[in-house]
């Protein structure tokens, strides 16, 4: 098999695409930003499993840092099997995040969130699945048919709906514009040469990828595609929590994957790279500057918020190519399904 | 080096000591719910790094599921490097937890929480620390002194003073019945001898550790020492969320170390566990009943709060062992600080 031969890489391919037919359902986003301005919720709380809850991640810092609005992640299982949902959820918007819209934790939170009070706007690939029939607000990713068991334009959608609804609901004319250029941004992404990094991640049993703010989000997703496709266990940090603690296994060869903030908070981050060197780790970096052992190419100039899908974009086609060369079908993962239902 | 030469361990060993000082603070955590009772806040956010935020992972849970609150974790760098703390926290309550109250991001956070109208508690072990300074209201963890770089006791301790503060703020009864027995609980599960999981443990260069619901932030806390200490790659998971991706490594050897819930998230563990088993991982259960290769002894009628507390005490002990067993020193982790102050 070779690399572009699986569903994966097709499905990756079409992220770009994705994003525009997206965009042709900018009228749902605009009554939705509407309706939202008009709730003028005190919080925003995202529900979401797996691919979903690390576009989740990024949601959480966009609203944070563009809406000023606390942004917080419900764990599903409080609405599902602890029946606990917080009756001062009223007047408070939840975004559900799901490509099936079927696992039975995420509609169980759905529904005691509305009980409570809450307006719960639901993201979802499936348009006609119980989540988008439970839901208050419906918004479609417009992914298309998805059969890849490894999330990808799903997961690229998800990004893109989050910046729409963001933009539109803070009525941000820059964050409309970055977010104009993404399907182009994407292409590019795609295009972009990053397999010298094949070897480099992979001559360890495992990894480290770091992100930071709306990287975060990234580096969980990447994270998890690795343990996914490739047999590689890989585990996300903060280039910040990274330091309390996990670094110790940073030393002789160990291998760390940097999706670099283009932001405030990239701050230090060269300084620890060269660190991380000095006691013998590899270190690779989505774009250049930072001291790395390998720089990957990233277009430069990119909007802060739309730099980091483009990472997660090129980086879906080189964790496709290590899952192929390292005889995986990332397709069809090891004892995983496309639909995970979890209780 | 023996096990029980190490700072570490005996450090550990003081946490029973260290929850039965707490208990002479009581007055003051009684006095702090009294006063957050009065504020009735709509919204708990924990802010904490390292250990003491999975400390965190444990309080929102209690939070969310004794006082039906929305209890949720605020990233430090909000507060510090993005300057985007919301507006909208007038009136909420913060929760600070930290050893050494000396980061300056959870310092700059605190700060800005406290300008937006939040009541700030810091549950400190150092009561002398700027953080201490900043905060309405101070708790003391009463650890004492800890200068092992890897926390024990004062992780027991904040989740301690987690419970001692929900158990006085909902006037609950019956939790602060559970959390009286926790001095005695530690002092036996200190005793427990969980040697035997050593060599299961340690024979893969990476593991799992599961939990969920209060047992998750025990998993993350168990992981984390797993990478400080022992120069293992260990990952936590939701036994939830482990479904959806991560448990494509779960295979030929691939150990898991789980701590059991005993409250309705228990449901389906021991088919997951089954499940695992077929495909060749070797399980670690705290605790019998549920099929795992090694059950680890935990003391029986344990109250559901104080149970996920218990085995991470019995963890501690065992991790330490595997630690000087493999010739890392855990009280000097490679390049770590007791104090990481980021930004």
């Amino acid at each position: 098999m070779r690399p572009d031969q699986t569903l994966m890489f097709a499905e990756a391919a079409d992220a770009a695409d994705a994003v525009r037919r997206q965009a042709a359902a900018g009228e749902l986003y605009r009554s939705a930003a509407e309706r939202l301005r008009a709730l003028d919720p005190p919080l925003v709380l995202t529900c979401a499993r797996g691919s979903s809850d690390h576009a989740a991640t990024y949601g959480q810092y966009l609203i944070e840092l563009r809406l000023r609005l606390p942004a917080l992640s419900q764990p599903p299982s409080v609405g599902s099997i602890f029946g606990a949902v917080s009756e001062r959820l009223a007047g408070a918007a939840v975004l559900m995040i799901s490509q099936s819209g079927r696992s039975p934790d995420l509609l169980a939170t759905a529904r005691a969130c509305r009980e409570a009070g809450a307006v719960v706007v639901a993201l979802v690939n499936d348009t006609t699945s119980p989540l988008a029939r439970i839901a208050d607000i419906v918004l479609p990713l417009a992914a298309g048919p998805e059969k890849s068991v490894a999330a990808t334009k799903s997961f690229i959608a998800a990004c893109a709906a989050l910046l729409r609804l963001v933009a539109e609901w803070g009525g941000d004319q820059a964050l409309a514009a970055d977010l104009a250029t993404l399907p182009g941004v994407l292409d590019a992404a795609w295009r972009a040469d990053w397999t010298p990094a094949v070897d480099r991640l992979s001559n360890r049993p495992s990894l480290f990828v770091l992100g930071r703010g709306l990287g975060l989000g990234m580096a969980q997703e990447a994270a998890l595609k690795f343990k996914e496709t490739t047999g590689l266990h890989a585990e996300a940090f903060s280039t910040a929590e990274v330091s309390h603690g996990p670094m110790a296994l940073v030393r002789d060869g160990f291998p760390v994957l940097v999706f670099p903030p283009s932001d405030a908070s990239a701050g230090g981050l060269a300084e620890q790279i060269a660190a991380f060197r000095r006691r013998g780790a590899v270190v690779v970096s989505a774009g250049g500057g930072l001291g790395a052992d390998l720089e990957l190419p990233l277009a430069r100039d990119l909007g802060e918020t739309v730099a980091p899908i483009a990472m997660i974009q090129s980086f879906y086609r080189l964790v496709n190519a290590i899952a192929v060369g390292r005889g995986f079908d990332p397709d069809h993962p090891p004892f995983l399904n496309k639909v995970t239902e979890t209780q």
